[in-house]
């Protein structure tokens, strides 16, 4: 039988974090008080600003523990965070993670979502300098508290977008729900771990580097990352910007895995690009002049395909052109985790 | 039936909520991107360090709904989070808020522990800027990352405290431990709303104004606050000072509740003053000679009692001296969520 956290304690579990953040974290810039005392202290960089998000994912709504190992899980929860400072234009820093663990979990699945967090953290510079951790009864929970840094002049929001820019968007959208779907649907208990689909839902990547090289450069009016669907972060955009945005289907990015769905599962996957899916890539509006800069400059620090799919127009809600030149209004969607 | 946040859907509950803290919340100073982007930002004071906590309640383990109002719920969530930046000398500005709460919970009572927050932050200037969302099947939770400021040169930390030194304590450690267990025996289901001590134990009070006056004043050493218990909490101050203390027995704080418990339930209350006890108050050492004068600070902000209860020693633990000139060694204990 492998040690459990009622093995161990909470106390005997927040050295064993100690020591692991000791030992495989990285020292991020500016900590002047780590793990250890009431607070963490941290002298901020001048001329920048401090931003911070959070973000939680509860077992059995965010993630599924059959298939998802504890390293995994913590990776996503991490990525879904700095996925945040990445869409400001930012550098993500420091993280306080707050766990709600069962006391069966094991105490290698509790030292394995932490390596997952760092795995993300040490390549960026960034460290967990705090958190909690306490028992859940029923059901594990993450929340992650991520912080980082802009110049105020580099800040990416949401409200920049005016009507004739460009809309462009990174990678392929609407993988993780297919991959979701893959595994609702996998009554056999199929090996699916080798499946791409699969992969980009249980290991989404963050593209907080090409944020960041988005903001430098200055060509873009208007940033998000894709957490609750193409569709619905856009409408954040339209809202905050007030404008309105077309979307031209047959110019929506799809990868090969996705092609494969129409043909072997005859999936509807523009439901999927459009709709709910936790993909983490980034929508980003610029000036038409700019299209191709922004491209540059994304490409040079980056392998990851940027489309562009359609255009900001007046406020008009979005609108979906399909093959027939007929434009179909939509309606943004995205989690509803009450609904 | 009152409305529940299953009728009116996550976006529904962020809309609420946005509305609430708009309406009855305040403008933090440095804000310059509040609730509504991807990440919140702000501009950090110059010759501050910025500090940062966080602490997470969990229905049932934490709490119990059918003794708490939402409303103090809250406030109480709140609280903890203030103590912390207050142990460190800190003043609280920023905080992000996140909840997981069953789809049958009542709109009203969401907006109840949004109000409990504020009535907690409004007062010091500070405000909700952030925060996160989510369904949760099985039982309720809070988690609030709360981020003050403080000089460097200010900063409380548990690791200065020195052989000889004076340990002090505020308020009536113990009375929350009494209305834990004052709740807990409730068999006969009385109305407890008016009893003091589960007053106490439901509605904390923070030392967020005294730790301030006490980091300026230069005459502390070391403080933390009472969140594990007043021997747990002095134990970490042990730990990371490496001393020992001292406690007498007799002079430990006596309120007049407590005192009742003593002559009407025969209750051993010293182990509820130095054990296990959600009491918020803070801990502080210092040399002898600045006794009184560190007495003189906060009496000149605040009505509470402050009252020497022993002293530091040379590194061998904690003990405890009873009537009898007795030294019993004693064991910090802090709440163990696992075992």
């Amino acid at each position: 039988m492998s040690q459990t956290l009622a093995d161990i304690g909470e106390f005997g579990m927040i050295r064993r974090i100690h020591k692991l953040i000791d030992q495989e974290g990285i020292n991020a810039p500016g900590v002047t008080l780590g793990i250890g005392d009431d607070c963490a202290a941290f002298k901020p960089d001048e001329g920048f600003e401090v931003i911070v998000t959070c973000d939680c994912m509860v077992e059995g709504r965010h993630y599924l523990t059959d298939y998802i190992s504890p390293f995994h899980l913590g990776r996503r929860s991490m990525v879904m965070n700095i996925s945040d400072i990445g869409a400001m234009g930012g550098i993500p820093l420091y993280a306080l993670v707050s766990l709600g663990l069962k006391k069966e979990t094991p105490v290698k699945d509790m030292e394995e979502i932490y390596r997952g967090l760092m795995r993300e953290l040490n390549p960026l510079g960034a460290a967990v300098i705090g958190g909690n951790i306490t028992g859940a009864d029923y059901s594990n929970f993450i929340n992650i508290t991520l912080i980082g840094k802009v110049e105020k002049s580099r800040m990416m929001r949401r409200s920049g977008a005016r009507a004739g820019d460009a809309i462009l968007v990174t990678g392929y959208p609407g993988q993780a729900a297919a991959g979701l779907k893959r595994i609702l649907g996998n009554h056999q208990a199929s090996d699916l771990s080798k499946d791409p689909l699969v992969t980009a839902y249980n290991m989404p990547i963050h593209r907080a580097r090409e944020g960041r090289a988005i903001a430098l450069s200055g060509f873009a009016t208007a940033m998000i990352d894709i957490s609750d669907g193409l569709v619905g972060d856009l409408g954040h955009i339209c809202e905050e910007s007030n404008v309105g945005a077309e979307i031209t289907r047959n110019k929506l990015p799809l990868s090969e895995h996705m092609r494969d769905l129409i043909n072997t599962q005859g999936w509807d996957i523009y439901e999927m690009i459009t709709g709910e899916s936790d993909d983490y890539e980034l929508i980003i509006t610029c000036a038409p002049d700019n299209k191709e800069r922004l491209g540059s400059v994304i490409a040079e620090i980056s392998d990851v395909p940027v489309t562009e799919i359609g255009n900001i127009t007046a406020p008009d809600g979005i609108k979906i052109i399909t093959p027939d030149g007929v434009r179909h209004p939509v309606r943004p969607v995205g989690w509803d985790h009450f609904k």
